[in-house]
């Protein structure tokens, strides 16, 4: 699979990876195919397979002005958060649409109907996760223990 | 427990829930409390239970010039990507420090011990998601249905 646009690789670490996709206004011009059917969306990007994710799928997206997903789907064991970074758009869940836009955050349980569409004049730049509905048993100060008081960064 | 900025409230659907917390300038202002503790930190927000996520938490971060997580720490079971949006910093991953900004994507093992700190002039925007490791079964077109070929936005 060829591309015009170069694709960030990822740099791996032992217990970690890191790839550099640059400012949200970069994003549009990624052209990454869908690993599963090779499709590419242009200004989609699925980090999952680059990064080595084992718990959730996050793409980022830069949709540009006028564009909706041209279909409307459901999940069967995921749930999905959306959260919106810059522009205007709407969601349609269920038979419900909603206006989002910068700052907004949507949680999207499997068996919503749902749809996107950009009804500003600037790209709608948002992210999308998707985590297994359930899966997560704790979280935040119960999942996390403190190793250190005083990091050391020399 | 009270603060002197207002929370954002959700608005919740049969398959959903939304909230609105602005553009990314503005994140800087919440005073959210981390349930488990009650603890404030300044510009974080968690929304797990702000939208009834069952899959993953994830935070809105804001941090300081010149401000650093004050410890460090590993986590039990939950995988963490972090997601930096705006400004310039620094990620220490067990004894390594890599530099970050707009569009840096990191995926952190639970065994990692982990700090991110605020290296440039201005606010360091970012979110932290925890999803369970090796939680996610199938993901984008292997757990998506598409129900109809043409969205109906009336």
């Amino acid at each position: 699979m060829t591309t015009e646009i170069e694709i960030p690789t990822a740099k791996n670490y032992p217990n970690a990876s890191v790839a550099h996709f640059g400012p949200l206004e970069k994003w549009k011009e990624t052209r990454v195919p869908l690993k599963q059917t090779g499709d590419v969306y242009p200004g989609k990007t699925w980090i999952k397979d680059l990064l080595g994710l084992t718990g959730l799928e996050l793409s980022l997206s830069s949709m540009p002005a006028g564009a909706s997903v041209p279909y409307e789907h459901i999940h069967d064991q995921n749930e999905e958060l959306y959260l919106f970074l810059s522009g205007k758009g709407q969601m349609k869940l269920d038979n419900k649409i909603i206006d989002v836009e910068a700052g907004s955050v949507v949680r999207v349980d499997p068996a919503a109907v749902r749809c996107w569409r950009n009804t500003g004049t600037a790209d709608l730049v948002h992210i999308v996760i998707q985590a297994k509905a359930g899966s997560l048993m704790q979280w935040t100060a119960e999942d996390g223990t403190i190793t250190s008081q005083e990091p050391n960064w020399e």
